[in-house]
């Protein structure tokens, strides 16, 4: 399985900081520890970056490139800060996230049509349903309205949401959640790609404890079928988490430095 | 899921010499110790238990029992001694183990059958297909022969076998092994129990490396639908993994202990 790292993020105070005063310091050097953790796709988080939106995504995404090779993933609701971020990009991005509401497919899916990114699509419209059924019907509506502007259900990742373990009904959420990635293979054919922001598991819970929890749910969506996974990518415990998923699914030659921290 | 505890055992050095030495204490404290790390079965693994069998077992039962209320798993290859064990058990014991050979199981059913117990078959015969087929064709001879007697699927808990990861063909046994628990409840009605010796996944593995391989496949497997594991209790975070787990099934109500170190 794949991994984003979550880690370039305007929520956090040192990064927000940074990119706030255009300093690349502090942003590349997460780039480059998040790229030496492993991780396959770095995601560039800019919130509603409702101040200097365009012009600031240009320059984490210029900012980035001079360390990290790593496709990007760009995660605004700030349309012409996603497309700025797309066209700075060397490689197309995945665009992270929308939900199947109308305004949010028109501002999405054309984007990524004319660019030829991938998306991340939430299985939720106004709100995020409980039941499994449900959660598929969207992906449906999610992957028909791409297909029909040219996406491949390949370039498609379809996130099934997680919600925090300790909020009501969390636990009924990640159970559907599972459900939801084990129906999907049979559902769309050829398969989606699938994603979730797994850090979210554990939100709420104490900081100590929350890799743990993390860790524990990880496993459990990669047997159901998860291929991709936004994670903590400054986490050791997280990173030898992936490593012993990909040689426990086979995906990747087993050795021993695969189980040790690095 | 349930847990076995694997720690009672012959092989254990210290657990060793208390049972050669009939020696209570680290028996006793070690029972205790699985017991309050939430284990729901104890096994007591004497081996091929050669010398004085039926009157080790007996004793060794007797010693844990004086300490916890818990459901034994007797193991030993040694037919006289396991039927000692079963009479001194208070409660019906989980029979550990069997492969589909004529011998073995005309050696443990007849037991399983006359005093109620339940039973752990392993889908082998004299080697281990890495056939996921071949090991569900072996599932239904061990369910249909204890069928036969009377010993019904309820009670029959069928382990698919772990192979260390760090063996040739190890890394295909462990997608076996998730395929096979992904089938059996579409293939027996009603279903199976499932268990298997998690330790085993790490065996090879340095020492300080092995619990970190574990408890990345236990998530795995429990998401394929294993009902049970036997697996290091001494562990904290092993059993903090089978909290999580169990939370993040909805199978128990999660609050912010199930991830804390206990």
């Amino acid at each position: 399985m794949k991994t984003i790292a979550e880690n370039i993020n305007v929520m956090s105070k040192s990064i927000g900081a940074a990119m706030k005063d255009r300093d690349p310091g502090p942003i590349q050097e997460m780039a480059k520890r998040c790229t030496e953790a492993g991780a396959d796709l770095l995601d560039i988080n800019l919130g509603p970056a409702r101040k200097d939106g365009p012009e600031m995504m240009e320059w984490v995404v210029n900012t980035v490139q001079e360390v990290s090779d790593l496709q990007l993933c760009l995660d605004t609701s700030n349309h012409e800060a996603m497309e700025a971020g797309i066209q700075a990009c060397k490689k197309p991005p995945l665009l992270n996230s929308f939900s199947a509401q109308p305004d949010k497919m028109e501002d999405i899916l054309p984007l990524a049509a004319k660019y030829d990114c991938e998306i991340i699509g939430l299985t939720m419209s106004t709100h995020i349903p409980i039941d499994t059924d449900e959660r598929i019907a969207i992906a449906y509506e999610i992957v028909a309205a791409a297909n029909e502007l040219g996406i491949p259900n390949e370039r498609i990742w379809i996130d099934p949401i997680i919600l925090p373990i300790g909020v009501e009904v969390g636990q009924a959420h990640a159970v559907a959640v599972q459900e939801v990635l084990k129906m999907l293979p049979e559902v769309f054919d050829p398969p989606v790609q699938t994603t979730c922001g797994l850090s979210n598991t554990s939100n709420g819970a104490p900081d100590e404890l929350r890799s743990a929890i993390d860790r524990a749910f990880l496993p459990m969506l990669a047997a159901c079928g998860l291929t991709s996974a936004i994670v903590n990518a400054c986490d050791p415990e997280m990173m030898r988490t992936v490593r012993l998923i990909n040689a426990l699914r086979n995906e990747s030659l087993y050795s021993v430095s695969d189980a040790e921290l690095k």
